[in-house]
């Protein structure tokens, strides 16, 4: 098995302790890619939850909370899902899966039966819903619902719409959700994953969440990219994200201070820029406020 | 007289080419600062335009577009603006003007008012509307409406709203202009200055926007900053406003291509980092679009 195989294995064989559930995504092309995850699967049966289990305990949670009984305590077990990643455009297809969009929905359709079968969570992702590097700006919205409810219709949990270039402005975010809805598409059942290249990431967001979208894609110290987009920067930073949900007023439930030491640590570990504005911000300030402290001290 | 006089002499001495006109904005804390400007303005007298004759060009150009005699050629004098720097919060006054708020207004009146007497432009800045690096989030707007009106009655055409830290946030970038609207102040009469330390210069913007702002500053590069956020990143890019608002449908007049280059350059030749992402990403995918087209002619 590959990178993603080995990562999966380490999460189910050792207890990583966290606060809340985490769901570890796991990327399957096609049955072989399944195949493979269920052999590890297989092998740690006790260490995860299927999508019923995580939607049971989830539940139990929840009521616990109610009662206020407490929330319970010790390390949770992680969930998994099974991840699948179309595109929206046939030049994107053809670069990234090497075969058209309908031969990829094919593969998936399959995947995505045989995961639920397994009781598993499946994420569906859409790529360059908003600007492909081969064809530019104009995506068709209309193809994008398309492809998700294919999708949906498959049995997909979830459709995670991927502006994999970061071109997605304002108004063309607001006219593909719209498109999205008028297709009968839930907003429950979509997550949007910007990329920050252009600086829009937040402005996007701003307006998926005043569409009534609720999940959003982002990763600690902007971590990540496109492959086709070299020498720009990648995935909106989960500081950023965090610092500008918390700012309309919602509890993302995240430690901004935490994430922000996580993120000066792994971009230097991995060699990347640090490319979250509030991540430096709030590491400067923290700085700041230290030095002013033994500057009041002497 | 300092670097600000020296650089004023050098535009009024040199035909600086422009394909639109161009105002320089001249800092005078004091009368002594508006001496120094009048002095070098008395050696200068043809080579700008006072307010007056800004205005009476500015109208003949626009009866010159609507009539399509075309825009007239050859380098347009630069107009001069005098600027007075006030701030919102005591604490910040005191640290960078060295006197209370009130103490810096009636400076200011003084400079107003001579400046006027001198057919000048004055353009008064209020910093830290948004959050104190002294006082911390919760900066009165009541108190900024205050501060505005003041130096509207004084005689200033333009009152500039510095969020110096970067703290803003959309509810609070709401909130103050709605004061600001409450107290009877013209959006025609405001200008925006973000800063895009925790990235959120382009939110607010949208919201200033939608409130009917028509005036943003913006730093090529995103140079600039704020002295008492060291490590914290500067003014919002002009690359990502020009960007951001082209992507609302709006025409800037600014030439993207042009400025991303600009910021490249000056950002090397002042050893600042390049802080603009759509800078960067436009000179990435024109250096990808520039490889593809060789890789295409082999």
């Amino acid at each position: 098995m590959n990178n993603s195989g080995e990562i999966l294995e380490h999460i189910l064989q050792n207890d990583i302790p966290s606060p809340e559930p985490l769901t570890f995504s796991f990327l399957a092309p096609n049955l072989k890619g399944l195949d493979g995850a269920n052999a590890i699967l297989a092998r740690n049966r006790s260490a995860f939850e299927t999508e019923t289990q995580r939607i049971v305990s989830q539940a139990e949670r929840l009521e616990q909370k109610i009662s206020a009984a407490g929330v319970p305590g010790g390390p949770f077990k992680p969930a998994l899902e099974i991840a699948v990643f179309a595109a929206a455009t046939e030049s994107f297809s053809q670069k990234n899966l090497n075969c058209s969009i309908a031969t990829s929905l094919e593969r998936f359709s399959q995947v995505i039966q045989a995961a639920k079968e397994e009781d598993l969570r499946v994420r569906a992702y859409i790529s360059v819903v908003l600007g492909c590097p081969f064809e530019g700006h104009d995506v068709n919205p209309h193809r994008v619902a398309e492809i998700a409810t294919d999708l949906l219709e498959m049995g997909a949990d979830e459709i995670a719409l991927g502006d994999t270039t970061g071109m997605g402005t304002a108004p063309r975010t607001k006219e593909l959700l719209n498109c999205l809805r008028s297709a009968g598409i839930l907003n429950e059942d979509v997550a949007m994953h910007f990329h920050d290249t252009y600086g829009q990431a937040l402005v996007n967001t701003a307006v998926a969440l005043e569409h009534g979208i609720r999940t959003f894609d982002s990763s600690v110290g902007g971590l990540g990219g496109c492959p086709y987009s070299p020498g720009a920067s990648g995935n909106v930073a989960t500081e950023d994200m965090v610092y500008f949900l918390e700012s309309l007023g919602m509890d993302t439930g995240v430690d901004l201070d935490a994430v922000a030491d996580i993120g000066a640590w792994i971009t230097g570990e991995v060699g990347k820029p640090h490319d979250s504005n509030v991540g430096k911000a709030v590491l400067a300030a923290r700085r700041r406020s230290e030095q002013e402290g033994r500057r009041v001290s002497i």
